[in-house]
């Protein structure tokens, strides 16, 4: 099996083997297929797409190419989340506790902050002393003792999926439905939970820009999830504006808290019930819908949620404290509004130009080794469709310098739009996928 | 321009601007693109096709990534031919002399054979004293006096094609026609010449199988050629069998000498004849076919073939006495026959299989250092739709030792087919293409 040969074949539009998939996942590691050969194959699978059964082939391929976790000392279901990625999309710190203090066993692991968008791990790490470095027996003993743990990837974990992802980033091959979902689900695996509850984003800050492109990949993951004998689930969600209120680290750590205090409301925690609900029934504690919700609603409400949270931030390390005073987490001291520059109601609140003043700021990285700043950020005060009137902020800069909010202040400036009439409200939750919603449908078109 | 936004925009079927189609084509040489990212790219381009202008610009991109003649020095309209690559096609041996007779100035740079097909060069080399790396300045000052040189192409031609096709070669993105003409047409254009003949093959053994396939390739670069401002015509030949009665690079040359001397006819002949004719009438010397076929059947009966082809000989160096007589070439000492297995006509003989036979018995190269024995080969006792009687030899392998044939023999064996009726004849020149020809056709689906 000759890597031209399976690179001729995916050019015509064939269909792969099991053995010749196998074959270009060894290849990844082994130099058995050279750079050049994969970046071919991998530009020949993103214009001719795959079949469900090659995908489902090539992430079993990628989730056995590193370490495999085993949660079977875990007593219970275990169930995670994952995101597809956005701004102030905080949904982890809220869903997870919550879920936890209804039964559910969490035991996630996260990824740190890419372009824009930002990481569950760079969050956690705000808070004073906490490590996501646990091994794992730690990890599964703090499931098993806590009911939640979120730790980093493992660089062992679908070792292949690095290599592909590097060089996808490079040659213009990220944007593929079969490689995207290819490479979340096999790290799920490896991971090694039983169910999975996917938050796939919809809108101008997410993967996928096109509700219908989000939708495709949604029931792809579900479908080939499935196909790997988990149970997976997803939720359809709006990023056509950040998430939560507040975008940067400790920023979104305090939203979290706030939320789970019972002390705010809004997009965030209706996102986040939504999912937690849906790890709830994925997980198979409960079976209705509406016992879900009543549990979660109890949790929130009796601040066991809260409770779940300030042991898990404990059981790692990290200061219990800041859940009852937020103060403790780090937080620039200079504050910079960005005023509306005209009366009437925002039209648009552009996530990814958000995501990258927080990231100017130093919330983000540009480079795999930039420290970030846990401290600084960006405050949005407005959503969507909220009036406004000129010189009223719409953002507020968290920096540590005046001298540091230029480029964020030009990002955020552009980042508004104020309209003389209200626009039509965008709904928040587009879509539930449950595994029996995609069997059987047309698949052909979903690999454009 | 970023290397990865030039490969998305291809990978979604754009357009790509001259100033990106130069950055790739730099990019070849400087380093700028990486080879992971050259291979994607030209697997989008594979895939997605080039329009003709993207095509033109391509082919100019790389023929002016390396040095270019100037034959401006030479009296007269220059004339080159070009094929695509077939079995037994010694062409070049008899056409050239042919049209030089007639007034032509052939200017021709060749190439070595390249897998199972046979090259000039290494034909030319099997004349004893024979050397093919003239310089610039001797290459023109033979053409101006003799009529004729044909010698080695430069390494320093077209650097970026090199890059290209070494790549090419190893992630499966030969097949591809913009990617085909602009290699070809590109080195011819930094070669110099005022006029091109084409002549692309058809058939099993030809680089397109189908004729559709072929056409497309003959119409596209008969269009690009003229797009860069020169005249380029291009016949399409028969490649379904082997051409000449003589595979290997002494025999063909003996082939070549015995039909200029008269003594031989058929297939090969016709073709070189037909080629001949576009040579002439491309050089703008005689205005119409009959006159060029006349005064081709006269150099021909005359014997001003032969004696250009001494002539040329004898300026590279070589033994001219070769043409007087043939057993001055080397040849292997050792003849074994392929008897038909059963009476019938000859329905098939695959040119794939009687080249890598004459490979096999050293007459190619499997890796570039190879080094070749200008003496062996096969001889083709049979065309197709002959008819042959059990035992009678189709072929007859010439090898230095008995035990070198094995390979050949079971190749060989392996390449015909004996019918009980005789196939339907295939034609042996399907079609001229001159450049109004190709004016105005459609072209979306040329680049499937």
């Amino acid at each position: 099996m000759k890597p031209v040969d399976i690179i001729v074949k995916k050019k015509f539009g064939g269909e792969l083997t099991r053995a010749e998939i196998e074959a270009f996942v060894r290849g990844c590691l082994d130099g058995s297929f050279e750079e050049y050969q994969l970046s071919a194959l991998l530009m020949a699978i993103c214009i001719q797409g795959m079949t469900d059964r090659e995908t489902a082939d090539l992430t079993m391929a990628m989730a056995d190419s590193g370490d495999r976790l085993s949660l079977s000392q875990i007593d219970g279901v275990t169930v995670d989340k994952h995101s597809t990625g956005g701004v102030g999309d905080t949904t982890t710190l809220i869903a997870a506790p919550l879920a936890a203090a209804c039964g559910c066993k969490v035991a996630k692991m996260s990824g740190r902050g890419l372009g824009y968008t930002g990481g569950t791990l760079d969050k956690l790490e705000s808070i004073p002393g906490l490590r996501t470095d646990l091994d794992a027996d730690a990890f599964i003993r703090q499931v098993n003792r806590v009911g939640l743990a979120v730790i980093g990837q493992s660089e062992r974990l679908a070792s292949a999926d690095r290599t592909l992802y590097a060089l996808r980033d490079v040659t213009g091959t990220v944007r593929s439905l079969p490689l995207i979902a290819s490479s979340i689900i096999s790290k799920k695996i490896a991971a090694g939970c039983e169910s999975v509850v996917l938050d796939v984003k919809t809108g101008s800050g997410a993967l996928m820009p096109t509700h219908e492109e989000s939708l495709h990949l949604a029931r792809l993951m579900v479908r080939i999830g499935g196909m790997t004998g988990r149970r997976f689930s997803a939720l359809l969600t709006d990023m056509s504006q950040p998430l939560g209120a507040q975008v940067g680290n400790a920023l979104e750590v305090e939203e979290a808290v706030q939320i789970l205090r019972g002390e705010r409301g809004g997009a965030l925690l209706d996102v986040s019930l939504a999912l937690a609900e849906s790890m709830i029934l994925s997980s198979g504690l409960m079976h209705s819908q509406a016992e879900a919700a009543g549990a979660l609603r109890a949790a929130l409400e009796s601040g066991s949620g809260l409770e779940k949270l300030r042991a898990m931030i404990e059981a790692q390390g990290g200061d219990p404290r800041v859940v009852d005073d937020t103060g403790r987490l780090p937080c620039g001291e200079v504050r910079t509004d960005v005023p509306a520059r005209e009366d009437g109601y925002i039209g648009r609140i552009e996530p990814q130009d958000v995501g990258n003043a927080a990231r100017s700021l130093g919330a983000g990285r540009y480079r795999k080794t930039d420290v970030i700043d846990p401290g600084v950020g960006v405050i949005v005060n407005k959503r969507v469709g909220e009036s406004v009137v000129r010189g009223e902020p719409v953002f507020t800069v968290v920096s540590r310098r005046d001298s540091d909010t230029a480029e964020a202040m030009r990002l955020l400036e552009r980042a508004v739009t104020v309209s003389p009439e209200a626009p039509d409200p965008i709904p928040l939750i587009h879509e539930h996928i449950g595994p029996d919603d995609c069997a059987g449908r047309n698949r052909g078109d979903e690999f454009a």
